[in-house]
């Protein structure tokens, strides 16, 4: 029974990566927890195409079953590989712990699979041949799927590709353009002149466009993905602001650590989702100096020096005290740059005057403080992570555009 | 070609929905955007189920197929559906907008179905039978689809069910035991005395048990899955957390409004996730009282008054530290609950006597100050959310062991 509460996002990994390499993934498939369809599904996959890897089943409870599944579907005995209980044994003695029973079954296999070791995990993967085709089994857990995927799998496919097409992608994220507004700009752009695709791909709050070019000579490929970047860019004036695996809160981080400048962030409605973002990133203490989450009127005075008068006067969230806020964390943090965002997550809260989604955003520099107000829709996560990707994009084009002059543009 | 970038949340949705009803959802596949692999898969699908929904496919754009894909697969001519066009236009006109050209494909159908019509969203969905089979198709657009599949697709599979088996579902989650710890325990229990099944579910950091009782007394069921139940419950002491779609943050905040007591929260290794979690529950302002990111040692002595001899003296990551950051916490904001993690999140930062994942929590309440040391695996992602996680879970001990003498048990 496929449950709904399925791994999916390793699909969705592998099947980005394979494209990315130029494999044309034909068909993502998920099976329930019962022999008979997995050995169905494992079949009719491996008439289907040219390669198979499954994911997930190889885990220590009764209803991992891909392994009697496999062998049963390619008419195969199950053994016991010894190494590979040995590696699972010392993996759990590394811990301090005894192996549970239960992981044995994690070292039985089809008698001919090949196996792939895991360093990262105590499931090993395996690799079966039928009818010429490879069949890759990986464990479920997204850490584990992942580096046996790109150590094992990918290298042996492209090894074993046919032909001698080169593939080149690159992604780039936009954010501040509607995906409609992306599309009108660059309806002009003749994709097929270098031999390229482009897909659309909305990533709430951002969005990404992928290029793929493919061709014969490398040299060539290359040339025209560059080309073709360019053209994009140019087409889109500083709304790109990362490409492939990088995020916003990396490039913000590399900003500030080029400019030697420091970061503090006072969030209100954000409640922490910028702070918890700028940390992701290993060696962020470097430049994140500190945060503060102010839900209080309370703590927006003691911890930010709000004036008492203005919360009572104009309410937590406006532009006077996003300004404050914003100067008071630079003023107590001393760092560089004071960044602050209150406003109205909702459900509740919102009132004619200011509805649900009325944001202001401040940030204070050596150069001055600038604020702006938003209105921005959506239900509570929504207006979360629009106001925390508006905040991190204001730090990004203060160094972009030189200064609180630039922010004001 | 399954680009990888596949609104695959669709496909999570309906098999829960589906799952939890009885319905044993046999495949899910996604196919790329090509007439003829969608003219395949529909063909597969009917001939493998008793009932195919098909999500996806159905808007203006150029790359929209479904729907001659589908008059295709069981050879049925396209017509305009008058009334439909009529809808869409009006939705338009509503919006103050003429309707753009390229919408009114979105009123075109294979001649026999029957039109399912859309309230939320400008594409409607349809039904056809094939082979006395009935195949749904729906759009893509998570919202429109969740309504169309709660309001037509569930209802029309409940009455057409066969025989009148009733099932009932519930999810247990579990955090502190690994998923073989769990099995362990619980391989003792014969769900099919019960007319259940068990899936386990790992969820990083939880664990997820899902039974599923089925039977032909609806009054039986309910015992049956309450009993059973009760007796994992009893075998997991007090491991359990939440059911179903409730989350750690919500029950945590629910045991803070019911003792009508208010937290406040000093992270340093987990960077702001724990006010995060916190601030996304609706309401959370009643009782999370202020939050602070205290990154370097300046923050934690200026807004958390850790003397700077312990700093020197211990290190930033060490019990004493941990403690005075909580009581701090808890002074300064005049909250009921102070709590504070710090730690070593990596990759960089750790010792032989402190390795990457050494982290310390604690909590300081009316009745004192408790703390604890652990050893997380992981990475720098893994080590923060299982430290946030593990200080939520401090606190919803607190109240369930009864204050700081049932944290130190």
């Amino acid at each position: 029974m496929v449950s709904g509460e399925i791994a999916d996002a390793n699909a969705f990994f592998m099947a980005n990566a394979l494209t990315e390499r130029g494999f044309c993934v034909t068909r993502v498939s998920m099976v329930g927890d019962q022999e008979g369809q997995i050995q169905d599904a494992l079949l009719q996959s491996r008439d289907r195409a040219e390669a198979v890897i499954v994911s997930g089943g190889l885990g220590p409870t009764s209803d991992d079953l891909t392994t009697p599944a496999a062998a049963k579907a390619f008419g195969e005995s199950l053994v016991l590989h010894e190494e590979s209980l040995g590696q699972i044994r010392e993996r759990f003695a590394r811990g301090g712990m005894e192996m549970p029973r239960s992981n044995e079954k994690q070292a039985v296999f089809p008698a001919s699979a090949e196996i792939i070791p895991n360093p990262v995990g105590t499931a090993p993967g395996f690799c079966l041949k039928s009818r010429g085709k490879a069949i890759f089994f990986l464990p479920g857990v997204p850490r584990e799927l992942q580096h046996l995927f790109r150590e094992t799998v990918l290298p042996r496919l492209e090894r074993e590709r046919k032909g001698n097409i080169h593939y080149r992608a690159r992604t780039l994220k936009i954010f501040g353009l509607t995906e409609s507004a992306i599309a009108d700009r660059l309806s002009g752009i003749r994709a097929e002149h270098f031999s390229a695709t482009l897909a659309y791909l909305p990533r709430y709050p951002e969005n990404h466009i992928k290029i793929i070019v493919q061709g014969s000579d490398l040299e060539e490929v290359k040339r025209n993905l560059a080309e073709l970047e360019r053209v994009i860019r140019g087409k889109l004036e500083g709304r790109v602001f990362a490409v492939d695996r990088e995020t916003l809160e990396e490039i913000v981080g590399r900003l500030l650590k080029e400019r030697q400048a420091t970061l503090a962030v006072a969030e209100s409605c954000t409640g922490g989702l910028v702070a918890h973002r700028m940390t992701n990133i290993p060696g962020s203490s470097e430049y994140f100096e500190r945060g503060v989450v102010v839900y209080s009127n309370q703590a927006k005075t003691e911890l930010l020096e709000v004036p008492k008068e203005l919360l009572a006067e104009l309410g937590a969230v406006s532009a006077p005290v996003a300004e404050k806020m914003a100067e008071g964390m630079r003023h107590l943090s001393r760092a560089t740059i004071g960044l602050a965002i209150t406003g109205i997550a909702g459900p509740a809260g919102g009132s004619a005057d200011k509805p649900v989604g009325t944001v202001f955003i401040a940030l204070s520099g050596p150069d001055g403080t600038a604020s702006r107000r938003y209105q921005f829709w959506g239900d509570r996560d929504q207006v979360k992570m629009i106001s925390a990707q508006t905040a991190l994009e204001w730090v990004r084009r203060y160094f972009l555009f030189n200064g609180i002059a630039g922010l004001r543009r």
